[in-house]
């Protein structure tokens, strides 16, 4: 690894896939072996992307144009990579971030037929083209996931109340972005345990830092 | 005029061009007309565009990433454009608005220097490539609009505090963008009197409307 730069590592799958424990494993055991790690998630993970996030994800806006919400999510892409990301990797650190580009392509892109190379295209601007150097999927039946994550959260928030034809299509649009580009991409089944899952992801990252 | 869909005509010009009353007499002397008659400003202009106007132009994001910003701008515009402006238009309602996209190209494009083009670009996909019937450019040099704006302010926002250098930029923005499509915009001197001033855009709009 070149210490100059750091790594940065997403996770990207449905709802209910396990991405929380997963990305909280990696981080614990990559500062274990004494990387300097950044956690964080999108949308959000600074103030400014926050405050866009919470807009975007209020009922009160429910019936906010497609085409806005995804103009939304880029602008906090912006300011996340911009304020956070960029600045943490530049240093050195390996940032671990929950959702990016493909979740746009896949939530928006594909899922509320915007095109997914628009979308993408977007996100490219949005953040001056970095790519992640390795991307996570957990990929997840999502009536599975669902119902996984429909035990988890109490109060279901509108993301996860859209219907499964979403959540299917969804799921393709991370299936195809990894077929695409197999050695920046790691497909896992997250319906395996806990356990061999995270040593999946040792495996990869050890590959990637080593 | 076609009365099966309204007619959009936008006001652009930089601060203490005197853009709010020329609205306002316009808004007043169409309705005078018989005519249906729908106010609105950018960015803002509905419940989802007026949340995202208030996280811009908050200054506890005043370091807000460029990108982002512009983001931020086109999010609200797609909601703005969909929720409100169409809908009036259809309904064969003459809309009036306070700025569109010429600012963003003259604040952001411009002025930010992210590209007169890609912020364009941005917007017409943000507005599904909706443009205004009749632009009017209230056009005043900056020395003069900024002294105004001051007398008008007693707490000037982020925008009115920028350089002068930077208004200079946005002026020549909008009068390139009237340069280049004369047939849809009106230059108008700013420094004339108010009377003068509405005058010309009367001549302009029973032109358009006719």
């Amino acid at each position: 690894m070149n210490i100059q730069r750091g790594a940065f590592i997403v996770f990207e799958g449905g709802e209910g896939a396990g991405k929380s424990t997963q990305v909280a494993r990696l981080a614990a055991s990559l500062r274990a072996s004494g990387y300097e790690v950044v956690v964080t998630r999108e949308p959000g993970g600074t103030a400014g992307a926050e405050a866009i996030r919470e807009l975007v994800l209020d009922p009160e806006y429910s019936g906010l144009n497609p085409r806005a919400e995804a103009l939304l999510f880029a602008a906090a892409r912006a300011e996340h990579v911009s304020a956070l990301i960029e600045p943490a990797l530049a240093s050195g650190k390996i940032v671990i971030c929950d959702r990016f580009v493909d979740s746009s392509v896949a939530y928006q892109g594909l899922g509320r037929d915007l095109g997914a190379e628009r979308i993408r295209e977007l996100s490219h601007w949005a953040t001056g083209g970095l790519l992640p150097d390795l991307t996570l999927i957990l990929d997840i039946d999502p009536t599975v996931g669902l119902a996984r994550a429909g035990q988890v959260n109490a109060a279901p928030d509108r993301m996860e109340s859209e219907n499964l034809g979403f959540h299917e299509m969804v799921r393709s649009a991370f299936l195809m972005a990894a077929n695409e580009h197999p050695r920046r991409y790691l497909v896992i089944e997250a319906d395996q345990s806990p356990d061999v899952i995270a040593n999946s992801i040792a495996t990869a990252t050890t590959s990637l830092l080593g």
